[in-house]
């Protein structure tokens, strides 16, 4: 069937979807209500209608500057660099950032051939060097692997007496964690980054 | 960012969903392109528009009577009574079968309320009765757990008498699977349900 197979090659772009889940979705599909369906592409075509990236940070934004960037009661003279839109949700959620953040839509990953143009490291440094009051902090908040570490690395060579300060997150043994089942690299960081109780 | 959530509440209807793949699935669709945006919708309302169930069998089809319904090289004296749509493509892919199928389109649930009017069990009686020539056998291929028993067992008594013979596939060990992590379950049907070699 034509129309189905269709569907399922489109639905399995999306990140992590393998051919059962897609089997699934459509199944979902051909089984919603003609109300339900037109709902779905409705919200689908507005979301892309309306949100856009923020000129300043990247972060999606209703607006052509998002409501953080917009907010003066945050510390401006402080940018946390984030990989995706979606990790600003999370920090927001600690409770413990009052600053601003910069999306780079990615990491520098030299073995898929992405080199810092093809992330938002241009803008950042851009930023940084137009800043008024200048920027005090960068916190590196790009992932804890392969490609986030060699992009905190090379943000750190090109940030490098632009700020007063550059930080990456701590590493360490997860909270609900088990040390029995940590790997050593994590263990090994928990370790190295003590702190007194 | 209403637009945002909107579309996130319509991801998390799909089936398995959780709030961290529906906002993924959403990042997906923010970096898409138009052009890929409206390929996945326009494969939404053609999928929509062309597929439909077979009025034989209720599997997906996208003509009146399903390719398979259709297929006068196929044993119509034979019935394999599945739960969803999905499951034809799984038993076709063994090519051990080579009869018809009935969709029941779910199971008997009490628990949840599905009794055998919520599922197509009437058509699948009308069906038997009027066949012609007459069903030889109802293979039962209803999941192995407690709904799917449930209607199999249901299906046996009202099929009883109807046709020549009634069958329920054959539990046991899946190959590939381990001895000592199977449930006993199983495992006491895999030693009933033994074969000489």
């Amino acid at each position: 069937m034509k129309s189905l197979d269709r569907f399922v090659r489109a639905l399995r772009r999306l990140p992590g979807v393998g051919p059962r889940q897609a089997e699934r979705f459509a199944a979902y599909f051909l089984r919603a209500s003609q109300g339900e369906t037109e709902e779905f592409i409705t919200a689908l075509s507005s979301l892309k209608e309306d949100i856009k990236l923020c000129r300043v940070c990247f972060a999606y934004s209703e607006t052509d500057i998002c409501a953080l960037c917009a907010d003066a009661s945050r510390d401006h003279s402080q940018i946390c660099v984030v990989e995706d839109p979606q990790d600003i949700e999370a920090i927001e959620k600690t409770g413990a950032y009052k600053g601003l953040y910069h999306v780079l839509h990615g990491a520098i990953s030299p073995l898929d051939g992405k080199s810092a143009e093809h992330v938002k490291v241009r803008e950042l440094l851009a930023r940084v060097q137009q800043a008024q009051p200048p920027i005090r902090e960068i916190i590196l908040a790009t992932d804890p692997d392969n490609e986030g570490e060699t992009t905190a690395l090379y943000l750190a060579d090109l940030l490098r007496g632009q700020v007063e300060q550059i930080t990456r997150i701590g590493y360490g043994v997860p909270l609900g964690g088990d040390i029995d089942y940590m790997d050593e690299m994590t263990l090994g960081y928990s370790l190295k980054g003590r702190t007194k109780i």
